[in-house]
C-alpha cells in the first residue's frame, strides 16, 4: 500500500499513523509500557514470527519511538525502551484501551485493568478540555485546515 | 499476518487494534469525524485504490464502526456515518493528533489544529484523570492482568 503520499500531509493524525500505524507496532509500545525490553520477550507476548517482529523494532527504532539501550543486568543482550517520543503515546494506548473496555467485550468477560500505581484503583476516562476547561467530545471540536502554502513558494 | 491469536485476549488494547488496527482503518474514521461520508470522498481525502477502500469500509461496517444510510441529500447515493461504536474513537483520534502533533513536524511546518467549535480556540491536552483528580502520565499507572480463567471451567 502506498503510504508515502501522507508524509508531507498538513494532518498530525496521518503523520502519526504513518510512524506507528500498524497494529503490531502499537502492540510492542503497549508492550514496552508494561515493561517488557527483550526481543524474546515481545516474540513471548506477540506471538509474531521473528523476522515480522525484528522488521518492527526497526522501523520502530527508525522512528524514534524505541531505543537500544544494553542490558539492565549487564549480560551481553540489548534491550528495547521507549524514547520520549515514545512514551508520548501513553494516551493513544489508554485510549485504544478504554474504547476496548467499551466495545470489544461481552458483558462479564475478564479483561485487565489500568490502574492508578498509588492508589490501585482503576483510572478515570480520558478527557479532552477546552481552553476554559470545559469537556469536549466529538461534536464540540472540529479540525481548522492549515492555510494553503502560498508561504513556501516564497521561500 | 496471523491476528485471529489476538481474539480472545484479555488486553482491551489489542481487542481495539484487532477492530480497527490499520492505518488506513483510523484514518476513514478521521475523516469520518471530520464530516466526510461518501465514498468518493473517502477516497478523494485518502488517493486509496477503490479495492482497499471498499474493503475497510467493508471491515469498519461489519466491526459496527461505521454505519450504512441513506445519502443525505435524498439522492440514490449510500453513506458511510460513524456509529455511537465509531464516535468512541474521538480520545484515540485525539491523541495520535496530539502525538503527531509534538513529534511528527518540523518547527514553523504547517498542519492543521483541532479548536474548540464554541470558542474557535485550540482545545487543551488530553489528560487521564486518578479517581481523586490527579493526572497521570506512564509512570504512574500498570496494567493489572485478567485473573487466570479457573472460573470458566467451574461454570
Amino acid at each position: 500500500m502506498k503510504r508515502t503520499r501522507l508524509e508531507g500531509t498538513p494532518c498530525p493524525v496521518a503523520r502519526a499513523l504513518d510512524a506507528v500505524g500498524d497494529g503490531w507496532s502499537l502492540l510492542i509500545v503497549r508492550d514496552a509500557f508494561d515493561g517488557l525490553r527483550r526481543f524474546g520477550e515481545f516474540q513471548k507476548s506477540l506471538g509474531l514470527a521473528k523476522n515480522i517482529l525484528a522488521a518492527r523494532l526497526r522501523l520502530l527504532v527508525a522512528e524514534g519511538v524505541l531505543e537500544l539501550a544494553p542490558a539492565s543486568d549487564g549480560s551481553a543482550y540489548q534491550e528495547y525502551v521507549l524514547t520520549p517520543k515514545g512514551r508520548g503515546l501513553f494516551h493513544v494506548v489508554v485510549g485504544l484501551r478504554q474504547w476496548g473496555e467499551d466495545h470489544c467485550f461481552a458483558p462479564g468477560e475478564e479483561r485487565s485493568v489500568l490502574v492508578d500505581l498509588s492508589a490501585e484503583r482503576p483510572v478515570r476516562r480520558l478527557q479532552l478540555p477546552a481552553q476554559d476547561g470545559r469537556l469536549l467530545g466529538p461534536d464540540d471540536a472540529v479540525v481548522k485546515k492549515a492555510p494553503v502554502r502560498k508561504a513556501r513558494a516564497k521561500r
